[in-house]
């Protein structure tokens, strides 16, 4: 049985690589379209599991993946940490010379803002995915066209790296959700991994009564739990009420974590264990 | 003397419906092309204040405001709420049978799905703004086209309303900053408002140890002060650090809030204090 990993984005993604990192190479690899495509894929068993971008330590947090994590009813397998790195791609043998526009996610555009601001000639153009601005310079064969892009991206599509290296911040990475269906998580070969620290992430609804999230996060305090996260998202239909996701280290079955969740579920509404897993190192 | 209020996009966009509800219709709209030009425009001088969106409670934060919040030393002098409509806007004349492509800024658009699922004849495609997207449609004069925008966007290209209120949900609402110069911030006419609720937002930044984002919170709750909003953005350069952004209810000179800000001057990094202000109602 070959394992099917949906991922958002064309071929050669940086969530392609995530998946690789985490499953090995002989992964079977599912390109959507679009992050709800995604979840889809995994809710209707056509996958055996995603690779959701959550939050990029430059460009904050994939608020989208945010909100389907609320509308499916997927479990967090496993975590990976990439360290994301930008190259400038364009057909082989072309010269920065002659490179007149360049297409990428407007997310990594931003992150290589101090690049571009360096080469003013090059007019920027924003694209939906980065793999796929470099699908598209390679299927125009353009020489004054390039993109932004992984690596993996530049090997898939026969272009090649004209600049590497080139995001304004090295300290660049992005952290992946890996999301099951709760019926078939513990088939996934991620949840076998041994001596790693783990980290468990959850979801509640706060109403607008004060000091409702002090102290709904006294119990986690108390207990000396690290909370590595918290997000909050708008909740359709109730303007300025939220929910919030925190993620903190522990399992869901220690002992002081399964106190605090007692203690927040008195304090909350609609707490969901959204999973437990083994934290992701870069 | 006029007073400039710089908002982003173009002319007929909500930012600019928020504005002349602040400050009336007699006031000069500066109309920016980014909201890093807005930001530049205020504390260059050009514009007296900018009419910064914050938040919607359907999209969430508007994250690159929270970016140059930190980047400007720009002050929060006032708060505007306004119910966002969203309405079809095309030709005079156009029939919704005509129409065949519709342009909006991609936060429209999915504040609208339920609508566009309705009538799955309509193509969408994802402008840079509501308002420049009306403008455009209005511009080139095609029947087959139409815009998602707010009725003074219809007003100010001489399009009509095709269809008012497509958003899915009315509790649509936008909540803005208005944003001065610290040494001009006095001179502006919101100063002046009296016998409204007020607020303050801050800003601060928080490093990896256990607990400190709830001892933080720790005096805000003892003194009961009602906490309306937190959001946290990644800082460049520090993975898995935050700023924080609270909103809470009191003046920075009521005596419990300059308590709470001591407490809070001592568990922190980088406290700043954005603004006292008058709350924004609806």
């Amino acid at each position: 049985m070959m394992l099917g990993v949906a991922f958002q984005g064309e071929r050669g993604a940086f969530s392609e690589e995530a998946a690789r990192r985490m499953f090995g190479r002989g992964v079977v690899t599912l390109p959507q379209r679009s992050f709800d495509d995604m979840f889809v894929a995994v809710t209707t068993g056509v996958a055996d599991c995603a690779m959701a971008p959550i939050e990029n330590t430059l460009a904050g947090p994939v608020v989208r993946n945010y909100d389907l994590l609320l509308e499916h009813d997927l479990t967090i397998v496993g975590e990976v940490v990439l360290r994301v790195v930008q190259n400038l791609i364009a057909l082989p043998g072309v010269t920065l010379a002659e490179v007149k526009r360049v297409y990428s996610h407007p997310v990594a555009l931003e992150q290589c803002k101090r690049f571009l601001a360096a080469h003013p000639h090059l007019e920027v153009a924003s694209a939906s995915d980065t793999a796929g601005a470099v699908k598209m310079v390679a299927h125009r064969g353009r020489r004054d066209e390039a993109a932004i892009a992984g690596a993996p991206a530049a090997e898939a599509y026969g272009a090649h790296i004209l600049v590497g290296g080139i995001e304004s911040n090295t300290r660049n990475f992005t952290r992946f959700f890996v999301l099951a269906r709760p019926d078939r998580a513990a088939a996934l070969p991620v949840t076998a991994e041994a001596g790693r620290e783990r980290k468990t992430s959850i979801v509640f609804h706060l109403g607008r009564r004060p000091g409702t999230l002090y102290r709904s996060l006294a119990g986690l305090a108390e207990a000396d739990i690290d909370l590595t996260k918290i997000e909050s998202r708008p909740i359709e239909g109730r303007p300025w009420e939220y929910s919030f996701f925190l993620d903190f280290m522990g399992d869901r079955t220690d002992p002081p974590v399964e106190r605090a969740l007692s203690h927040l579920a008195t304090h909350t509404e609609n707490l969901r264990i959204l999973g437990s897993y083994a934290k992701g190192e870069p």
